[in-house]
């Protein structure tokens, strides 16, 4: 099997910091964890809220505590350093190669999707960010590994997308016209749903916009890990 | 223009574990870091000191510590450890933009290559490893980002390629006949440069192999941060 990783992340229109943090981080007892975080508002400080929590976040995965306890430990710094008054969503994806499983942790409103062949199911129970009072508890769902799983994650800039001219994005149709396609990589996957967003926002998207999905395929090859980061720079933009 | 990093590795024959350990850091005033460690011998050991290297160098640069000097702390640190009787490679390379240059910073006697059109430059005055003194020094080289430019990083493991039956490789031939191709992707050369490698061990490499290649595209396209990570499993392999 092969698990892949797809990422497609766009500032706020005439933002040149993205709110958003997203890294990838080794896991000491094999596999990986993708850390997504969304930062309160916008912007350099948004982008400090969420570096921190990111930052926070990786550091203990690495060594070896657990998702859920990491989700924790990052809120009680958060809401410990500003009282409540900054919040930040979090969404962790590991690959737990010792369970087998996908192991997915949850701060955040905005909902995931996990499909397999037709299905697509909608993890939408309510769910809330960091920071926002003591004892936050994240929503941790696990899957086991299996080819032909999909995961879609993503901050709140896609589910508002389009609301600004009262056409909101239906992420899950959107998701099941793509997944009608001849199996879509995951690239194709987070590239769709992003232009989707932001076209409904007249390519001025309101908000930080950030897609992550995860891909489980059959694909027997090499033993080779592979990895591609794509970051365009104009004039002095940064994400 | 738009910046494209790749990465390609792979374990040493019938080793669960890397000792390369590769982690790609956001740094906190734009742009990026990739973060390349080799420690000493293979296996778990050599995870361990890796990622410590990584972990450590990824911190600092995180807080907004130079290149130059998060690599002295990282060898200091791991002096201090281990008395000089452990080492391990380290390399970054930065897109800065702020100053628009891409910083190579190398303790590794393992050179780098930096390619623009026909002209093909090796890197490679001697330079340390981490931990096998006090006050190492790393090589520093900074390269201002435009259309073109390639640079290629790796660790020993492809360096020593094909040395246990008598056919080292020569990176540079390789390199060489890779760029002759029509403008080839820094993901094709990172894995065809493996490729080679593997070739030249039987399929069966000596040593974890890393491939990091950066190149720069001229590519006015969306704003979108894309990222892709591909890891196989099969069986319990770790890496």
């Amino acid at each position: 099997m092969e698990v892949q990783i797809a990422v497609a992340k766009v500032n706020k229109y005439a933002t040149s910091e993205s709110g958003d943090t997203l890294e990838v981080v080794e896991r000491p007892n094999g596999g990986l964890s993708v850390v997504l975080a969304d930062g309160q508002t916008s912007g350099r400080g948004a982008k400090a809220i969420s570096q921190m929590v990111v930052r926070k976040v990786i550091g203990l995965l690495a060594e070896g505590v657990r998702d859920g306890a990491a989700a924790r430990a990052a809120s009680d710094a958060l809401f410990t350093d500003k009282q409540g008054k900054v919040i930040c969503t979090l969404n962790i994806a590991s690959l737990d190669l010792h369970s087998g499983t996908i192991v997915l942790t949850r701060n955040n409103p905005s909902p995931m999707f996990v499909c397999r062949g037709e299905q697509i199911d909608r993890l939408g129970e309510e769910s809330v960010p960091l920071g926002i009072s003591r004892n936050v508890r994240p929503l941790i769902t696990e899957i086991p590994v299996e080819p032909g799983l999909i995961i879609v994650v993503y901050t709140d800039g896609l589910t508002h997308a389009g609301e600004r001219r009262g056409q909101p994005i239906d992420v899950s149709e959107t998701l099941r016209s793509l997944l009608d396609d001849q199996s879509p990589s995951p690239q194709a996957l987070a590239d769709s749903l992003l232009a989707q967003a932001v076209g409904l926002d007249d390519n001025r998207p309101a908000d930080d916009i950030s897609v992550l999905v995860i891909k489980v395929t059959s694909r027997d090859g090499d033993n080779v890990r592979r990895m591609t980061v794509r970051l365009p720079i104009e004039g002095n933009r940064r994400a």
